[in-house]
């Protein structure tokens, strides 16, 4: 009936690969060690439960309206406390509660660049926040880690030399310093310290995403890179590593004046009020330190389990840093392999991961892989490592009867 | 310590001026008529509470996941059947739930337009929305509403101008189709077919923003502009009026193309798999025809009290629209008046509105004001605009006495 004109979408839209394969969801006898779920038997439904209906009975009312009860000023106030542990020293009007972190990284950077601004980054990093950074049309630059976490020297020198050829300096850098994502390291204290000066000293910004700072098996904490430069590092946490999250809680720390730009740029509203209403109850009943212990007794022998089985299917072939906490084993095969070739082949014997060219920035990183090791019990992780050498060495054979015919 | 360099933020934030009084809270006697709340005694407290329950007792786990149960997919399924009330035919993969209807206005805007891009709104229109414009560094342009809502028009001469100048085209135009905020006017049926085939004709997309839809005093509902181009309309609706502000749940249906571009810039990940699960639940226990009525028993006799009480206080000093419907009445002072100049001296006496020129594009407007009547019981409206007349004639008086002097 209507003749239909082509339209011209916004421009903004980068090239984005589908991370995962195919096959995703087709089988029903798949172990997911991809993406970065807890696990199932941690999340609190009796807590919750118990909160929510503390939550209706108190403030329901309240809960239910745009404006919420006292739930906001509660979450914001167990934050205040909480990051003190991390020598973080923040009043309300710093503190912001966002949809998870994965808003507060749109809202920064939204808030610090425009579109051709350089933003830094980890290589490898969260590919959750590089599909933001690309979709805010930024330019990215990326740095290696190693067993201390990012290269801040190769950060510092990179810096020194764009101001001697007079080249634009970045407005922000991107940093998981702790069990970092998808690496597993943690970033030294003498370089979190270092950071901070380069940003006080070169101008830009620091997003300190500290998913999984609470997740350490030795329960230990060293202070936030904010700690050392709070006028010029966003700190983000969130409540979805450490409760659950189906929540979608997270915050962001920073300077009031941006704080304040992130809430203009925060056009969904008040992030939900019943949420937070419920959230504040959990907090009220929980023993943050406990609930750590006991994801710790949970997550521990899963690592263990995956390290062990690693060793046992694979033996020298892979070699990875054993991290001493968050969610994630990073592995690195011969330089030759590209883990994505695998993928497809891996998922219908029944495992999934995500391939490692996913955390960087281009056509780098082919040989890495990450695995998750929260989500399934000790024995599933074992079968599963299984599944996967299994299909790796039938990878690695297929590709030398190619060779050989060549 | 450490010198602190001046550092420029983005570009893209507008001035934004503050939409309130500096007075706002202050008061514990104020009557708000200013935002769009509903009445609190309407929130379905006991309800949510035994949805809660029963999300936690059969899904609990999935709820508190990432991925969560079957709330997602059993919430678009009830989309798509009361869709069909407007005459909406929408399969699942043109529907997608955000976090409030604010959500899908930016995610829309950001996939269709680019900085510079034209979107041509109502005025007046709601502010909010005008705000995701401009942070989306948009070019606005406004064309007036009468009885029967947008003058389509004059939209169509402005298209043929345009075309007949060689000028540029509108990316977008945002509708309020039903009980428009703040106009309180419905869009007729023969202007929504024609906008539609404008659009067609001249290749733009419109957003039907239907966020009142259900809260019509007589239950009648006209079809949506959707039914007259599907492919040129993303429509959007809410539960925020209609169960629950705070839950933070709206939808928006559309073209599958332009949902899974929506999609890519979600980046605060999925929406609250634990709202949705509760949700899901509250709408197998609720009937919506139920529901609507309840309303629609509780709104009814506020805005009459609220019109009733105008005409007292008022006569004929302001005119209005009297609505079928929705949340707001819109008045309109003699043309000298400027409603901002009043605003802190009734928030004084205990009353709070929005004033006009916030829901127009820029020195337009300032003769109207916009007060919500679904907030407050009857008595308390009636006390609100008694209040309200006596700030406005001692406003009235003084600026006589102003221009005496002078």
């Amino acid at each position: 009936m209507h003749l239909l004109k082509p339209f011209s979408f916004s421009k903004r839209f980068p090239e984005t690969e589908v991370i995962g394969s195919a096959f995703a969801g087709n089988n029903d006898n798949l172990i997911p060690l991809s993406f970065g779920f807890p696990a199932p038997e941690s999340l609190p439904v009796d807590k919750m439960t118990v909160a929510t209906e503390a939550a209706m009975k108190t403030q329901g009312r309240q809960a239910l309206a745009y404006s919420g009860g006292s739930g906001p000023k509660n979450i914001v106030n167990w934050i205040k406390e909480r990051s003190k542990l991390r020598e973080i020293i923040a009043s309300e009007e710093k503190i912001m509660v966002t949809a998870g972190s994965s808003q507060a990284i749109d809202l920064i950077t939204r808030t610090l660049t425009d579109p051709g601004d350089e933003i830094w980054v980890e290589a490898p990093t969260f590919f959750g926040a590089l599909k933001t950074f690309r979709l805010a049309e930024t330019k990215l630059v990326s740095f290696p880690i190693d067993e201390d976490g990012l290269r801040v020297d190769l950060v510092e020198q990179e810096l020194i030399t764009r101001v001697n050829k007079g080249l634009p300096l970045p407005k922000l850098m991107y940093v998981i310093p702790n069990y970092q994502n998808p690496g597993g390291v943690n970033l030294s204290l003498a370089r979190k310290r270092r950071l901070a000066e380069l940003a006080y000293e070169y101008n830009f910004f620091i997003i300190e995403d500290d998913a999984y700072v609470e997740l350490s098996f030795d329960g230990t904490f060293s202070p936030a890179i904010y700690s050392f430069g709070p006028e010029r590092v966003v700190y983000l946490s969130t409540f979805s590593k450490i409760i659950a999250p189906g929540l979608r809680l997270g915050w962001a720390i920073g300077l009031p004046q941006i704080i304040e730009k992130m809430k203009i740029l925060k056009v969904d509203g008040l992030t939900s009020v019943y949420v937070q209403e419920v959230t504040k109850n959990l907090l009220k009943q929980m023993d943050m330190d406990e609930q750590i212990s006991y994801l710790n007794s949970i997550y521990l022998p899963r690592k263990n389990a995956m390290v062990s089985a690693i060793k046992q299917y694979f033996g020298e072939e892979v070699s990875f840093h054993e991290p001493n906490g968050g969610f994630f084993l990073w592995l690195t095969f011969p330089t030759h392999i590209d883990t994505s070739e695998f993928l497809d082949a891996a998922m219908i014997a029944g495992v999934s991961y995500i391939a490692g060219k996913h955390f960087f920035l281009e056509n780098e990183g082919f040989h890495h892989m990450r695995l998750c090791f929260t989500f399934c019990k000790e024995d599933i992780i074992h079968e599963a490592i299984k599944r996967l050498a299994d299909t790796y060495y039938d990878h690695v054979n297929s590709i030398q009867v190619i060779e050989e015919v060549n």
